[in-house]
């Protein structure tokens, strides 16, 4: 099951894709988010959140008849519009990680972004005036299903509501202006989520999945690997975060990036204004989103 | 104005304190938030975040007129329940940087917490099985009063709706398991906040308060200084914050700590659990939280 925040007018509505999805493995893609096959069903719920809150929320939306849209031309909100939590995993990939010659760590690291950070699938990313090194980060992020602390093994699983495409965006510059990454990470409207939650039923190796990511800079591939390759496996982070501090429906957990990120490459890439970057996780989905520069900045 | 947010049964709901605060001051107080003057209004609404988000809520609050509750025993809850944004900054007293021998940073040192991790101002600090060394920080914070971003000087200083208490308690062992500190902060409901906000006009130096600020363990004075030590003020913290991101009525900025907390002290002090902790700065408020090991951990 696929279910997405799509934007209807001034307001939005949690929606389950029936059909063709037209949103992720397309390598060959334009730049668009929505493909022409498929619907978008109605759940009568605002949004994906307020699915995740209801309780036996994947029977009720593999139940559910509404409205049906056309998936051409759809404009996705953040498929989790306002969760109460994004943590994001900070180097988690061990090809990455050994290729940086360190040594893999004991625990993961983790920092935050804010709801008010994050775009849909299709939205322009805002390109800060006060950044040099605006980069890219394609990741696979966890969508809570439920209320769990302290999750462990079949709990933490099951805890999970589905998978989702995140493009994690940094100012570098910012980033390392002090020893705390939120500064670089935690950007106005810069963050890509979406378009699709998709459920692990659906996806090879279920909660803890095994597909291509990818990222590319105006059809150049930028970062490709598997997410069998994480460190720290998606019911791993549920786990540890959960150690921490409660989940709640519709929480994100951005799981890190493979190598390949502006700053790492010889001569350094970053994006200045004019790219499309294209971040897909095959059988999961796909954004694309035009990088633009700002123009409300002083 | 003193505001506040205060349990009524299952439910919430915003107030005004007229008459004496007995909430703030006194260094000798036994441990409880409420004193016996004053009275408690009624604001018609749930929480200090929901007055926040009106239209010219001063003279909204200053004006309600409803049930008023009284002071003695009231049950506070975090002054604003559920912000959409909990920053907190690192060092940032200069005595305290100093004295570690460090240079005086060009930049504020900026981390998150979440929602989930905030407790009224008398409630019980829960304290993990999970940790060995668990802290305190006493931290005056502001209460951002309307939504803003790029704000400059008087911009800045009127998106500042008051300010009130936090103790930004510490998990060390974690805050250092990775040079990310998020997972040594933002334990579930570990962060006294409150109990009043407290509008800048009530205080010397108005949005850049001089304020004693201090911190007791059992009675005991571990952390003593003047708000007016504040490398990056409250104005420049509104500045910097929202450059990076917008601010919206109810969010929360936690300006640091002073010297003095258990980690750095010879020999080093953590909490067991059994003491109190008492959180206060002069003019604005006091926390005092029984520190109470947990008792659902696995």
């Amino acid at each position: 099951m696929k279910l997405a925040t799509l934007r209807t007018g001034a307001t939005t509505r949690a929606v389950r894709l029936d059909g063709e999805s037209g949103g992720g493995g397309e390598p060959g893609g334009t730049g668009g988010t929505g493909g022409t096959g498929g619907v978008l069903v109605d759940l009568g719920l605002p949004d994906v959140g307020a699915v995740l809150r209801q309780d036996g929320w994947r029977e009720f939306a593999a139940a559910a008849t509404g409205t049906a849209y056309p998936l051409a031309g759809a404009d996705f909100a953040p498929v989790v519009p306002a969760p109460s939590k994004v943590v994001c995993v900070g180097l988690n990939y061990r090809n990455h990680i050994q290729e940086m010659g360190r040594d893999l760590p004991e625990h993961p690291t983790l920092f935050a972004k804010f709801a008010d950070c994050l775009i849909g699938a299709g939205d322009d990313i805002v390109r800060p005036e006060e950044t040099g090194q605006f980069d890219w980060e394609a990741e696979l992020a966890v969508v809570v299903g439920r209320t769990v602390r302290r999750a462990r093994g079949a709990e933490a699983a099951a805890a999970i509501a589905g998978f989702t495409v995140l493009n994690d965006i940094t100012c570098r510059d910012w980033q390392f202006r002090t020893r705390e990454w939120l500064q670089g990470k935690a950007w106005d409207s810069s963050t890509p989520v979406g378009p699709y939650l998709v459920t692990p039923d659906e996806l090879p190796g279920g909660v803890r999945p095994v597909l291509d990511i990818r990222l590319a800079v105006d059809g150049e591939v930028m970062q490709s690997d598997s997410t069998g390759d994480l460190l720290f496996d998606p019911v791993a982070l549920v786990e540890y975060v959960s150690t921490m501090v409660r989940l709640n429906p519709g929480d994100l957990i951005a799981t890190g990036t493979p190598g390949g990120v502006g700053q790492a490459r010889e001569p350094q890439r970053f994006l200045l204004g004019g790219e499309t970057v294209v971040t897909e996780i095959a059988g999961i989905g796909r954004l694309a989103n035009r990088v633009v520069r700002e123009t409300s900045a002083r």
